[in-house]
């Protein structure tokens, strides 16, 4: 699979403005510039953009391997409120076995601070989309 | 707090597309049209997307007490994948102390189907911020 | 599959002196009542010995269909401390298809009050054991 | 707080033949052998032991600093099912502010290979018992 490719076919991580930095086999990394359109009702990047990001930055690693992954679960812990600059979301694959497999993604601002930790699984099936 | 205004600064939520239902005492209920820019690239509604919807709802349901509410962390499971047609998400509080309370959210499609289930926990503090 | 004879070779839900009390398509109930060795270094109920509630009514549940069904993740949240009595969980199937189920599990005390929101996900496979 | 005796005093962790190995600031090592009483009905080990174990290594690497941390929500992922030899449990912390903090836990088997990812939240309070 042409990750790149796979990507620009991603409408939600470009209608919220994420960049795809890099990507391996089993990892990724990912952008977002923060602009007032992420801020939630407090005035801090919403909840839901950070998830998008770390969640982007998932769907990359976990489809690095030619074969479609949906994800099944996904949690998040969010660390510290941010407001402005850039955050990145890096990927890495923790556990694999034929059909599920487990992502963690750390997401970071501009200074390197632990902004949220996300994890995720997923199912690699023959057929596509039993779910998301 | 207005909840009609506390939703209105949710720049985020407007950009994807979220619309506000109903809100009580420690409930909401909002929706999203699904559209073009919430798919992913498998061509099904971004996780991100949904996870957005129904953390749109747990931070109302969450502030709709008066007391600002951050959210530390959240889980979600999807069941389904979805395409077309409208997404609602309903959060109930499950559990709450001074401090710290859970609330569970369920996201379902215009069939009624159940899309995903969600579950996030705040930390109500007097100063704002804390976390995102 | 017969449940009483699956509960009956669980030898951790025995060595944790958990009861089975009903089991029904997709339903389990189970309780534990509270004694010394339950509790952790504070005095309270161990958030391993709830999770072992919990995962045990979850167990159950996910196996009552008659295909081997293998736990893949679970997460666990505390509303309230627990010190003596009797606990109980109520496990029930959220959504499901041929390969992974969701339950959710309540732990709730004697006198009914909310201890524990469990959620757990299953994968369903033909061969046996690819996870615990 | 000496941990020695903050861990002696832990009863389940007793009851289910957990081994303190090395404790830090914000870490902890423990360990447990596998018995015929930490299996399920399939045999395996069960969810609930090696959540124990995780959230052993948890309790101690939150309590490490002196000042009692309540769990308020963990979540674990399961890899590889374990049957025999013995299983370890690794904890970190992640991220901390003076309330809340996160650690996660690496269970692992004699062989190295991971069984299981858990990662849990601490709430830190003047008063003890909020939650378990």
């Amino acid at each position: 699979m042409d990750l790149t490719d796979f990507f620009s076919r991603d409408a939600y991580a470009r209608l919220t403005g994420i960049r795809m930095i890099d990507v391996g086999q089993g990892t990724a990394r990912v952008s977002m510039k923060i602009r007032e359109e992420h801020l939630n009702s407090h005035g801090t990047v919403h909840g839901g953009a950070i998830f998008t990001l770390a969640d982007t930055a998932f769907a990359l690693a976990s489809n690095s391997h030619g074969i479609p992954a949906a994800a099944i679960n996904a949690s998040i812990t969010y660390m510290k409120a941010a407001r402005e600059g850039e955050l990145f979301a890096d990927a890495g694959e923790f556990a694999e076995n034929p059909k599920l497999a487990t992502y963690v993604v750390t997401v970071t601002d501009d200074s390197g601070d632990r902004i949220a930790l996300f994890q995720g699984m997923v199912y690699r099936k023959p057929k596509r989309d039993l779910v998301n």
